[in-house]
Parts: structure tokens; C-alpha cells; sequence
């Protein structure tokens, strides 16, 4: 078995057959299913499902595979998209001032444990930049105020663009996004909320989860929406605090569990685990494949 | 070391020499410091302790004791209050209809886990009749609907004070008690909510984290206070969920969190570690006394 | 959708075209597949799925059934069984003083979180009658010492046998069962242990674990074998304790871990969501189905 | 109130009146007492305290502090030590080839979260130079094997007391040393184990916890003694695995889990909240002080 794999997210109403005639379509075509996994929403009706095929397997062009499984998918139905795990997705980094996101992001890339290239870092601060030299990778400074932000989300598409990004990571970027930049990139930023959602959106949870009295703190990774913070959440998880934490130790303990969500949520994007169905998502557990 | 127990809690502003001169005053008695916990909130200038001291050191009557502290409490300016748990305290449980927080609280209170007396057990249903029953706990069956609530809580008062009771477990008790009715127990009241404050707060928590598409759900247990579900948070948990969980699933795993959650706050209460600072709480964590 | 489901547990030497070839098999005979995991085990090429039919499609008998899905798994060399879940399980549970497992699943059966029949209980200890009697289910007294438990055990196997049980549950039950007794329920007896496996195998896990300093204790509930504690784990979990910490309160903390992790692999096991494999277990998690 | 803190660790035989005394005497000698915390372990009948003092405080020299402390601590017969945290301790980090623990105190410390030096960073691979250099920090390349071991322990020794290190952290530093070199830095090495102790000892702990099929995995830190992985906990942590999970995986799992327990217990160790008893460890919980 060869490292590189072909994988199917697919999604459609839920009917007898599905999983018999997709994995047959792939049994037939030669390809060992590496993984499958499904998932029927009883109350929606809807059925999702995620297969992992060996792309050693794959013995014509990708356009015809392509070609062979969209038949497959109008006879049935589905809604489908198709990824090639050989081409590694660009992945753009926005940061602000905190360095802990950034630096668990770059590391874990730097390890090869995040499968994609990151050919930039933006920024509304210069502070960062240490972190992106320390790693190598071009660091663009873009400072932010009232005035220019709209001009300078224009600049920002335009880098996404010139470097075709594929996502965008928020970690702890703290400027809204407009409208028209979230659908550009329509459930392809993710960003990291430094609470427990839907509690404490918005500014300053930290003091606010202090002032509420708390006994446990938490972070949030969710693609980002027109409205702030009430996205599709990725992946969330919490730690315990007590009545000695103050808005600044929250702060400390709460930066730990921001990285680890943040980084968590990118793989899973990576690694196509992810459907978005409304504002949930369905995300298939990770197993080796 | 006897079992029993004299627990003092002592609130004041912040200034040197507090916890000298307590366990000074305790050790000319002649106690023994069993435990002595504090935390100073330098955010709030205020301090905290929670002192243990062996009840078989008392060589004199209670009177006594409280006569002497309170010159001591006086002249350091402190707001104080003293438990002997020999005294066990009456403890009121009201329930709807949901039976794991009941029977948690009544297998642990049978085990000898919960110090306390449980003289009755009040519900607006008649369906966990046979709960009080296997314990042998008296069983109040109060019917209430928009009309006759008011003056059911009179009833539920007057019992209250029939039996003497000490605090005020709400475990799923699903009615909203009337600002009366908690000045009369102002923080004597716990009560558990089945979602993680101050997320969801109010009517069908488990429904709103479905359609929230949360990745963990918790329970909270706070003091009741005229605003719903934002008194003070005494403890919290979570668990984490998936996609696959449905309202019904997650209220399923939301049970055994919820009664985690209030067992353990009541029994904080109980041992008297809690002391309530504005809409927090300060929760002495549990070493052996 | 009906609430009866058949489940098929499947496993075998991994090859291409198998979960292909058993859906299709499924999806011609009409059913409705509601749930299809799997799990391929690229270490020992082994290949393992569980498939969760709507038991209304079943439009023939059982054996039918049988005797078709025998004719696929045939020619894929697939070892399986399945489960019709209106067959309810028998269940026994053997307890010795300790009360709160036997609680637990007493509790949860009696609500219907179990789906099983619990004919009797044996204990070779008196004091936990009551709690039998609480819950209205045969309490059998086994008096246990070094010379009368080969005799006991060949009762207990004439009990099992009686009552038809399909799974023991050996809740905090604390004799060691023989080599025959086991072979007997291979696979059908689940015990737990209160530690976190494999820290603190064999008797005393408490002290032990104080004495180590250990700050985090656990339970894990697995199959028995002959090996004391070393059979297959099924769940596990733990909680933070601390130095303050005593035996004896590190026996408090366990005890609701124990019942938790317990339940839980009763749970699984009776969801028929378990496959052993060597000395491990594949748990499909709990989806709907 | 300063930064700077004095913080004193004290143990001796309970008996009646050392909180009172001991925090008389500091009240006395004119300090605020910033955080008083203790431990009565009732079945060593031990005493133990860390108090906390605002460093501002001290009127008179280091000197005369300790010298009048001393005689409160003969009078009473306490063991204790004191430390002034405007005296940075100077850590020593000996690594291998895994980068994460290594890479998360380096972070850690560059963003002021450990107060500590790092002088130096040994390793018996070139592999990791990059990252000392990445957070310029000197770093001592000493190849290793069964012939120069004891040569190079030597020259690790050397180095230590040439930078005056006060703490070294064996960031999965893969070689044991020996009863000398342990001596000579009684609790003052702390060693992260990849195992949840006393699970797992020795090597391979992720195999071995694959092949025993274990459902969670942990990580251990503790001070280095002469009996590997033996010696007292200081902190623990785990996390949730299936049997999805390989070897390599499971490496990959508690990577994460490695670092944040070894920086947690760093932190504890440099914050002196921690005294060893026996094999095990007080840990005195953080509260701001």
C-alpha cells in the first residue's frame, strides 16, 4: 500500500443501496477500499460517507475516474467531491499578536504531521514575525485599522489568490472578515474561538468566563460565517479551572487547549474528514487512513 | 482524630496578618488544625479561608466557642460562619420526572457517601414514587400547573420549614421557583442544569446543542437565584458527542454527567466548601477533612 | 424504520471487495443497512465489520437468512454471527459487598438503558440482598470459602445453565473464577477491575496506587480469562486525584469510575458493537445503531 | 505587590500549632502572606506547607531571614528550604531525537511561561540542532554509546556545574544514567516517561500498549531515581485511543500528550510546588502565587 490516497466525501438523501453500489463501483474498478466510513442521519434523512481508496490502484487518469464516478453519483444522487492526497492543499496562516496557535501550527507542519504547504503568514502585527522566520516562511505584514480594512482584506484575497490558497487558518487573527471574503472561501476558513461555544462570542471571554465563575474553560475551531463565531463547529475541548484562575491565568490555561483545537480542526480539514450539513458538521473519526 | 468535625468559613477584605491571628485564636484553644485552606482574589481584594478543626478539641460548650471567635472575627472585620458536623443537615429533594439524579443522590446519601438527612422527597409527578420508596424516603406527590403554582410553592415552603430543611436539592425539578420562594433559601437551593452554562440556557438545552452542533455537551449546578440558570456555578462537566448523537442520545450521555455534577456540588455544599463571592463561587477543593 | 435491528459482526483475512460484496449481498435481499463499520487492521491484514440491518426488511425466516449470508461468507472465508436484538440477552451478575457497579446496572437496566433481561444475581456475601430486593430481582447467596468454591462455581454453572445466561457480570465479584468456569463463557464474562490495566493487576489496587503516588487512578472492565486481569480490555477511564488523596478515598473517586466503565462495556457488549481479536477488542463506537 | 516572591517548603511531623507559629512569625517579621497552602497526611502523620511571601516585604537581607526562619524552624522541628524567585534557576535540557517536549519548554520558556535559564541543550543526536538554533540556544552535541557512556555522563556533569544548573529535564532523552550522576542531582532531573506509570515501564511503552490493546494511553513525569521509571510522579495525563490506533499512531497521540505533562511538571518544579516524600510528591495546586 502506497502513501498516497484517493478520497470520496459524499452526501446525498439517504435510500436503500448506497453503500452497496459505491463500493461496488470501486471493487469493480480495482481499487482496495482502505476505508469507509457512513453515517445515516435519521433525522434529516440525509446519509453522508467518507472512502479511503489506495491510489496505487488507480490505473487510468484521474479525469476518467472522475468521469466514471460522476455517472455513478447521477444515477444515485450524490452530492461528491474528490480529493487526491498526492497534491497537497496551500494553506495560508492569519495571525495577530498571540504566538501560541501559529507556533503549534508551524511545528506540527514542520513534523509532517499537518499534510499540506504553508507559503504564507499575514499579519496585522510585526511581533510575529520572529516566529515565522524562526520556521522559514514568508511573513506579510499588513497593518489594520478602521480605515483601511477593506482594502487590506482586497490585498489579503489577492495573496490568497497568487498563492493559491486552498485555507485559511485564523489563529487568534482578530479582525471580522466581510461578507464577501467569507464567500469566497466558503467553509474554507477555519478559525479558533478562545471559548467554549456558544458560550462567551464575541470580545474578551476570558474575562467574561472569569466574571460568569466558571469551573471550566474552553476553545472552539469552527469554519467562519457571516455571523461571528456561530459557524459550523469543527472541534472543541476544555479544561478545568477554579475559583484562583483570573482573566489573565484563563488566558495561559486556555492558550494550550486554542492550540491543540486549532491544529486538531486543520487536520481533520486536511485530511477530508469533514462534511458541513447545515450548521453542523459530520467529521469522521480519524483512523489510519 | 474524631470523625466530627468544626468547620468555620471566614470572608473578609484582604490585609496582612488574617491568617495568623485565626489559627493562633484556634491554637490557644487548644484545636487542632485539621485543614486550613484560603485564597486571596487580589482582583476583588477580599480574602478566603476554610478552617477544619477536630471537634474533640473543644473543651468548652458551642456558645462559648462562637462568643470567642466572633471577638476575634470583629476585630479583624470578618464575615464568618461556623458548622459542627455532627449536626447533619435536612436536605429536600424535589424531582419532576427524569429519576438519575434522584436515585444518584439517594444511593450515594444510603452509602454514607452524602453526610446529611433526607426527610423528603417532593415531586409534581407521582412516576418517581417508586424511587422514594426503594429507599424508604418519604414521598410528597404536589401536582402543579400555571394556576396553582404559587400557592404549591407555599406548600413546598411550609414543608420546608416543617422539616426543618437545611438545603434545597432541584434534581430535574423542572418549575421555576418564584423570587419569594428563593429569598427565603438564598443559597440553599442547588439545582441542575442539563447543559454547560452559560451556554443554553433555559428550555431544551439538549435540542439546542444538537442543532448548535456541539462536539461535547455538559451539566451545571449552580445556586438558584431569581435570574434563571445564571446564579452562582458551584460545578461543571463534560462529555464529548458527535455528529451521530441525536437529542435523545445526548440526553442519554447528558445523564450521567448530570448526575455527577449535582452529587458532587451537593456534597461541596454539604461540607461546607463553598463560600459565594458576588455571582462566583470559591470552592474549597476536598482533601480528607 | 422498526426498533428491532439485526446485527452482523464479520471478520476476516483482508482482501479487496469484501464490505462490496457483503452491502450488495444485503441490499439484494432488501434490507435497509443502517449502520456499515469497519475497521481494517493493516498490522495483522485483518478486516473486521459491523452491519446493523432494520430487522422490518427481513422478509423470510431467520434460518433463511442464515443459510444465505453462510453461502457469502463462504466463498470470502468470513468468520461471523449475528444477533436478532429482539432476543433479548440474559444476563447474571455476581457481586461480592460492594455495591455501587451493581447499582449502576441495576439502575440503568431498570430505565431501559440496558437491553437485557437480568434473571438473578448471586453474591457470596448477604449484605447486598437489599439492593436486590430493591429492584425486584432473585438474589442467590452462594457462601464462598477455599474449600467449597469448586463446588460453588459447578452451582453457579448449574445457574448460568438454568437461567439460560447469555453474559456474567462479575461486579466487583471477588473470587477468581477456574480455568473450566471460563472456558465455559469464553468471551461471555466481563469483570472489572479497579485500576487503570496494566498498572495494579491483582489484589489491592488502591493501596497500591496510593503507594505509588500515582495522579490519576482508573478502572477497566474486560473479558476474563484465565489470566487474572489480563484478558482483552473493552473500556477504560480514569480521574485526577492528588497527595491528599487516602486509600480509602481513592476507593471513593474509583467507585463511580468503576461503575461507569463497567456499564459502559455491558453496554457494548450487549449493543454487540465487540470483536476480540488476540487479546484486544475492535469496539465499534456507538452511532445510532 | 511585586513580582518578585519568597516562597518557603516545609515539612516535619504534624503536631499542634505550626500554621499558627510559622505564619505569626512571617506576620510578624512584617510580610504579607501572598498564598499559605498544606497538607496533613494523616497516615505518615506528616506536615507539609508551602507559604508564599510578597518579596517587596523584606526589609532586612536574604541572610537575616533565613537565619531567624531557622530558628522558628529548630523550635518546631521543620525540614524546609526557601527560594527567591528573582533567582532564576538555571535548566539544563538533554534530549535525543524526538522534537516536541523539547520543542514545547523551549516555546514555553520564550514566551515567559517558564521563569527559568536555559543555558544549555545536550543531545546525544545532531538532529535537533535546528531547534536549539531556531530559539538560539547553545547546543552540545555528545555522541553516545556502551563504551563512553560513563565518559560522557562525565562531561554531561561537567557542563552542569560549569552553567550552574540547578534543574535538568530529560526531554525523551532515551539513554539511563547512572546512580552516580543521579545522586548528584537528587529531584533535581526530571525524566517524561511515555507511559502511564506504572503502566508500560522500560521500553517500547506505545507497542506494548498496542499489543496489550489498552483503550487510553498516558505519559508520566517524574524525578529520575536509580530505579527507571520508578521514581516519584509528579504529574500524569491521558488520553482516549481505540483499537484504530498503531504504534505509530499512538506515538503520535501521546507526542501531545508527552509535552504538556513534562512542561507541566517543569512549571511545578520551578514554581516550587512541589516536595517529594517517600516515592511520592506533594504538589501544592496553582493558585496565582
Amino acid at each position: 500500500m502506497s502513501e498516497n490516497k484517493i478520497t470520496f466525501l459524499i452526501q446525498c438523501h439517504d435510500s436503500k443501496g448506497i453503500i452497496s453500489k459505491v463500493t461496488t463501483f470501486f471493487y469493480e474498478e480495482g481499487f482496495n477500499i482502505l476505508s469507509c466510513q457512513q453515517f445515516t442521519d435519521n433525522i434529516q434523512e440525509s446519509y453522508f460517507m467518507r472512502i479511503s481508496l489506495d491510489a496505487q490502484d488507480l490505473k487510468y487518469s484521474r479525469k476518467e475516474l472522475i468521469f466514471k464516478f460522476a455517472e455513478v453519483a447521477d444515477a444515485l444522487n450524490l452530492q461528491w467531491r474528490v480529493h487526491f492526497t498526492s497534491d497537497k492543499e496551500n494553506v495560508a496562516v492569519l495571525a495577530s499578536k498571540t504566538t501560541h496557535c501559529l507556533f503549534d501550527i508551524l511545528e506540527k507542519h514542520g513534523e509532517g504531521k499537518l499534510q499540506c504547504n504553508i507559503p504564507l503568514i499575514i499579519s496585522n502585527h510585526e511581533s510575529l514575525k520572529y516566529v515565522a522566520d524562526q520556521f522559514g516562511i514568508p511573513f506579510h505584514y499588513l497593518p489594520i485599522d478602521s480605515e483601511n480594512w477593506i482594502a487590506q482584506q482586497e490585498k489579503i484575497l489577492n495573496l490568497m489568490t497568487e498563492y493559491q490558497i486552498d485555507l485559511i487558518v485564523m489563529a487568534r487573527f482578530m479582525r471580522i472578515l466581510s461578507s464577501e471574503f467569507i464567500s469566497a472561501y466558503q467553509e474554507k476558513i477555519i478559525n479558533i474561538h478562545h471559548a467554549f461555544l456558544p458560550a462567551f462570542q464575541g470580545a474578551n471571554p476570558y474575562r467574561r468566563a472569569y466574571e460568569r465563575g466558571v469551573k471550566m474553560i474552553g476553545a472552539t475551531a469552527h469554519y467562519a460565517t457571516d455571523d461571528l463565531d456561530e459557524g459550523p463547529i469543527i472541534e472543541q475541548d476544555v479544561e478545568r479551572v477554579s475559583h484562583a484562575s483570573t482573566p489573565a491565568s484563563l488566558a495561559q490555561i486556555g492558550s494550550d487547549i486554542e492550540r491543540k483545537v486549532l491544529s486538531k480542526a486543520v487536520k481533520y480539514h486536511l485530511d477530508h474528514r469533514i462534511i458541513v450539513t447545515g450548521n453542523r458538521t459530520i467529521v469522521f473519526p480519524e483512523t489510519e487512513d
